[in-house]
Order: C-alpha cells, then structure tokens, then sequence
C-alpha cells in the first residue's frame, strides 16, 4: 500500500511558507502499516492540479488531497479531482442546507460562491468539518482497474487533524490488512551520531523485523525503532525487546526511552527526588530558563533564575565575587561553579545550575573562542563542572549549551 | 518560466524530517523572476525518481533535484536523470583524479563505490562542491522540443546554498531575460490581520505592478511586497514608494520596514538612546530574555533578567513586596508593575519589565483564566501596563506575551 500526500495552494510555493500537515499524516499513516511514496506541493492553478491528480492516481493507492476546499474561486480541489477522474461534481443537498443554517445562525448574508463547498465528487462521501464551514470528501473507487482511496481534507492543521483523526482513520482501518505498528524512540544527550551508532548497530542489525532509524540533531541523537505484527502484543513486545538490549549498550546516555524531551525526563526526576531547581545562566540568556519552564506543571520543580549577562548581575543576582569575575575572566570554569553555588543558595534550590561560555558570533578570542562554554551543577554533595567547545551558529551553541547543563543535571539526579 | 524543485530522500518521507532547500531556492528563484510550480519529494527508489524526473522534464523549464548525489547505492539521482532523458552516464577522469587526490589527502583508500561521483549525464558539466565530496551538475538540453535547465545539488543545506549562490545563479542570470526583482518587508506588531488589511488593502491595491502578499503568525503581520522591472533603480523605486505610503498608512503599528526582528529593532532604539534593559518574567519563564539575547552583541544593552517562577523569587529579584503578592495575587496588573519598576531599580537600568500570567494549559481559574497576561513597562518618566488575553497554547500565548511585552518597549523608546 502506498500512499500519496498532495498539499494544494499557492503560498505554500512561496518561500515563507511550508506544508507540515504531511509529517501528521505520515506519521498516522505509518502507524497503519502505510508508507508514503510521494510528496507534492502544487499551486491554485486547475492544469497543474488536474494532472497532478493524474499523475497520482497513477501511481498510488491511497491519495490525500489537503487544502483548496474552501469558498473563493482559488479553491479548485473538488473539480479539478473530478475532472482527473472523469466524472461529474454533484451538488449535495444536505450541504446546502447546513450552510445556510451555518450562515443563518451567525446572521450573516450567504454569497453564493460559499455553495460550490456543498458539490461532491460523484461517489464520495461528506467527512464533517466541526471546525470549519468546509466538508472534506472520502471516496472509494477504480482508476485503470486499480483500487483507489481518495480523501479531500481542509488545509488548517487543526482541522485537518481532527478530520483524519475522527472520520478517515476508522475508515482506513476497517480496510487495511489488519497489521499493529509498535514504536519506541530512545534518546541519547550528548553523545557523537558515529559513536551511539558503533554502540547500537551490532545491537540493531540482529532483528532484520525490526526498522531501526537515527536521527541526530544539536546535542542529541535518536533511535527509533518500529515493527509489525499481526498482533499489537507481539509487535510492541518486539520493539520493547530491542529497545531493551539497545539501553543495557547505550547504558546511561539514554536519557529517555518512550519519547520524552530532556527537561520533561529533568522535571521528572527533580519530583521523584522532591528536588528543586534554580539556574543562572549567561551566554544562554534565557534558554535554559525557557525550555524548563516550557513543560506544563514545571512550576512544582523550578524555582526560577537569573540571566546574568553583566558582571554587575553576576554579583547582585548569584553573589559571584567580582574579585573572582576579575582574577579569571566572566568566561571561566570558576564563574560557572560560583554561578551554580550562588544561585543555588540565593534560591534555596536542591540543585543549582551555572553557564558561562561565548555564543558568538563575535566577542571570541584566542584563548577563548566562539563555543567555549563552561556549565556548572551544584547540589548539597558538591559542585561538578564540564568545559565544552561547541561548534555551529550562536543559536546552535546556545542549544548545546543547555543540553549539556540539563544533562549534566538529570546525571546528578540519577 | 517555470520550476520544479525535487528533493531525494527516503528520510524526508518520514514524519521526523522535512525539505527546507526548496525555501531558500524559492527565494532565490523569485529574485530572478522565476516562479515555482512544483514541489515534490521522492524517496531513493529508482523506478520513482525516474519517472517522477520524466513529469517534471514534460512540465518545466527549470528543474533542480535535490540529494541522492552521495556514493552508497541508495545514490540513484545521477542514473535516474540520465534514464529519464534516455542518455548515457559518462565517467569524467579529472573528477576520478580528483576523488583519488581527495581521498589520499585524508590518507584513506577510496573505496569503488565513490567512482560513481564522478559520472556526468552525457552532456552535463560538473558543479564543483568546495564543501563535499560529491560535484554537482548543470544540463542544458532540449526535450520533446522544449528547453529545460537541468540542476543535480547535493542534499546538505551548506553544500546545495554556496552551490547554487556560486555556481547555478551567475548562469541563470546569464541565461534569464534581464529582470530585476525589488522586495521590502513591513512587519507590524500587536494587530489582527483582518485589522492590518483593511487599512493597507485600498493603498496597495492601487498598485497592479506590485505583487503584495500578507501572512500572519502569533503577535505579528507582514506585508511583503515585490515588483519587478528592467532597471534595478524602477525596481526598488516601485516597492520604496509603496512601503512608504504603507507606513504613513498604518502608521507606529510598523516596527519595521527592512524585515528586522522585532527584538533587533528594540536592540536599536536602546543602542540609539544609550539605553539599559533588565527584564522580570514569569510565565514566559525566559523567552523574553532568550529573545532579547538572540541578537549577537545585545551584552551592550541588555543587563540581564529575572526570571521569577515562585513567589519567594519575585520578592528577592524584584523586591515585589510579599503583600502586594498577598493582595492582588501572583497574576495581576500590581505584581507586573511592581516587577517592571523592581527589576529596573535593582539592575540600574534605563527601562525595566514585568510580566505575569497563565500560560496554561492549567492553572486557569474563572477569574484569571489562562492566557490571562499582565505587561507593564517602567523607565523614568513611569509605568504602563497592558491586560492581555491571549488564545492558543501555552507556547503560543508564551510567545504573544513576549511580543506585547517587546512591542511596548519599542512605543516607549520611539
């Protein structure tokens, strides 16, 4: 079964804006045993969008049409897939009703260029839209004697997503091989691509039913495993198994194994351990702050913090000596540990968190360059620190950095 | 003229990765006047990428592949090209030379596999890749009679830009009809689209020869405007115009008239006005200061900030008074007022911010429901503050409190 998703409208060819919809329903889609072969972007334009329409039915055996629905004379979804098909639209007259009823209770006029969203495709049925006055369309048929599955879905991402979730994934799974997808996604902080790789392929490479993907990102790397099974029992038991063995290689630099973001596994561990954190955080400036507080709840666990980019605020906001900023510079493995202790005792945190470092791209030298950052934990046992050199963009370092700060604190907490 | 962009990849068929070349290739392209008709993106199969290369050879003028230049047998852009074309794959020795030299530079022994990096589609000249093994290639050719551009860029974002900037605009631009292409970007803060249009629409709809687009995100509207002409001076000269008239229109709505970040305008206008800022925060717990920070040398105006998630901390970082607290409640206009006005006296600076809460997606009561957001702004003529409510998540209602915030302190230095 493959599947083909076509994102419809002319400012997703501009360069500001991008279809994301498809990495939704790809991931639905994989979860039902379906793969995507294609992925196309076309404009408001019926020539281009008839023969992409084509060209689809062609070659794949599920098609999911999103955007181009709605009232305006730009919206061309429904006729020029009727017209690829070669069949008629009918006007549907339920539709019509519901519109004015749609339009009546909001006491406003209805033009009349709103009842072409009232026209199915000859043989489809209505998907209800409770978001948005614009019904997407499910339609079975054959196309050169090939089994076809079209689906017409609205282009706002909420809408969309609510559509597919509540009205096409029924329908998909009541006419798909019963086939159960198991996931499992590990994440490791800090630690090289290359390196989690030699560790995890002599691991992976024994279970051929077993997909292995990894992904690396600033800081991060991740292995997502994924099989199949006739039973949902014995495909999750297969990727629980492998995730597993894959943990006792990777040991510690697993930081999470059923998904979760570095500060949610952080905020976990600071509530089990009834712990509270505070952190003060130079050439991050706020990042580190951001991402702790961007869990729900994180209120529980986080005290707050100080973004100290003057030497003054340093002093005022960590009680860092300024004799100590003086002797061995802001940037400094010193200031760090002064910054995790003093804030940590400012606060009356369990665990304090310092970071130092230069984000660039200016303000380098040679004795300390662009990506040196210093981070620095500090608890009721004493006060570790690391000195990293990170490479990449400001935004990339700055990223780094705060990686390795909530790493360094989830190791701590372990 | 038209373009097809065509990204390779397996792994962007995924739900983890998604294309972005083709955004900065739109740019470029409109820039020359060429617009993008499609896009699309194909997995390393090679019966798909042939026949996807033949659509694409049947419907555009321009077309540029993207990935699948590499040396691993999943590398099939190079044959699939030639296959759609029906021509031959030459091996070209000065790029095997250079593979050898390459190779023996970095003292490892090539393996045969890399030989097929050197293969030209017959007809095609080499790219040269500064930052990666694999050349990229340029076909100038005809096909049933019509002629097309062909590019072959490798799929890393930093190899395919400087290749493209460096190698493919300077022929484009030697083989496209002499049109200049003038854009300008207005971004205004704090006002609804619909708002934003229905003064900006009667200017520029007065203007047939100026294509302007309006996109909206959280807190923020942009106008973009683009006008092409034969002479760069008529070009710029058209879009100048308009954007003046558009910002005596919409007057101090616009912050920015070049594109610049809201958070790089506020950095001028404190750089302007030899002027500290210090923030206090607390359900944006950090963004603000994240922002402010992200602008390489913002250390020359921005002293720092608090971020102030408990109560005890917006006592000892501000001096909010435990009573004020006690009074009014963490959330509410006095505490945003009292942090603006303390941050500002503890960290000496010219200006000074406050903001307080419920960034959700608990916490809300019926009185102060979430995206309930108090912004107060202190300098030393006083204090303003806003009562916002603010829709979406928690991210988003984060990121619209940071923009209130931002936007108030650009009124206040204008």
């Amino acid at each position: 079964m493959l599947a083909e998703i076509i994102a419809i409208g002319s400012e997703l060819l501009t360069p500001f804006r991008q279809d994301t919809n498809s990495l939704y329903l790809t991931s639905k889609l994989n979860e039902l045993g379906v793969d995507v072969a294609f992925k196309e972007v076309v404009g408001d334009n019926a020539e281009h969008l008839t023969s992409v329409a084509e060209i689809a039915l062609r070659r794949a055996d599920i098609i999911i049409f999103m955007g181009g629905l709605g009232p305006t004379e730009d919206d061309l979804t429904r006729e020029c897939v009727a017209e690829a098909l070669g069949v008629r639209l009918v006007r549907n007259q339920d539709l019509v009703a519901e519109l004015y009823k749609r339009f009546a209770s909001r006491r406003t006029t209805m033009t009349d260029n709103n009842l072409q969203q009232a026209d199915l495709i000859e043989g489809a049925e209505t998907l209800p839209n409770p978001l948005g006055s614009a019904p997407g369309q499910w339609l079975e048929t054959t196309y050169d004697g090939e089994k076809r599955i079209l689906m017409l879905l609205p282009g706002p991402p909420f809408e969309l997503e609510r559509m597919f979730a509540e009205e096409c994934l029924p329908k998909l799974k009541a006419r798909l091989p019963r086939t159960y997808i198991a996931t499992r996604v590990l994440r490791l902080a800090m630690v090289g691509e290359s390196t989690a790789d030699s560790i995890a392929a002599p691991v992976y490479t024994k279970y051929n039913d077993i997909h292995t993907t990894i992904l690396a990102g600033a800081g991060e790397v991740q292995f997502h495993l994924k099989s199949s099974a006739e039973s949902e029992l014995v495909a999750q038991d297969k990727v629980d198994h492998l995730a597993e063995e894959l943990e006792d290689a990777l040991g510690d630099r697993v930081f999470s194994s059923s998904g979760e973001t570095l500060e949610q596994i952080v905020g976990y561990y600071l509530q089990m351990r009834n712990a509270t954190l505070a952190v003060a955080e130079s050439c991050t400036g706020g990042l580190l702050a951001e991402r702790i507080t961007s869990v729900s709840g994180s209120s529980r666990y986080f005290v707050g913090g100080a973004v100290v980019y003057s030497n003054e605020l340093k002093t005022m906001m960590a009680d860092v000596p300024p004799s100590l900023i003086q002797q061995h510079g802001a940037v400094s493995k010193q200031v760090a540990i002064a910054l995790a202790e003093g804030i940590r005792k400012k606060c009356k945190a369990s665990v304090g968190v310092g970071i130092t470092g230069v984000a660039g791209p200016t303000g380098g030298t040679e004795d300390k360059p662009v990506g040196l950052v210093y981070c620095a934990v500090a608890d009721s046992r004493g006060t570790d620190f690391t000195e990293n050199r990170f490479p990449g963009t400001r935004d990339r370092i700055r990223l780094y950095a705060t990686q390795r700060a909530l790493d360094m604190v989830r190791r701590r907490l372990i």
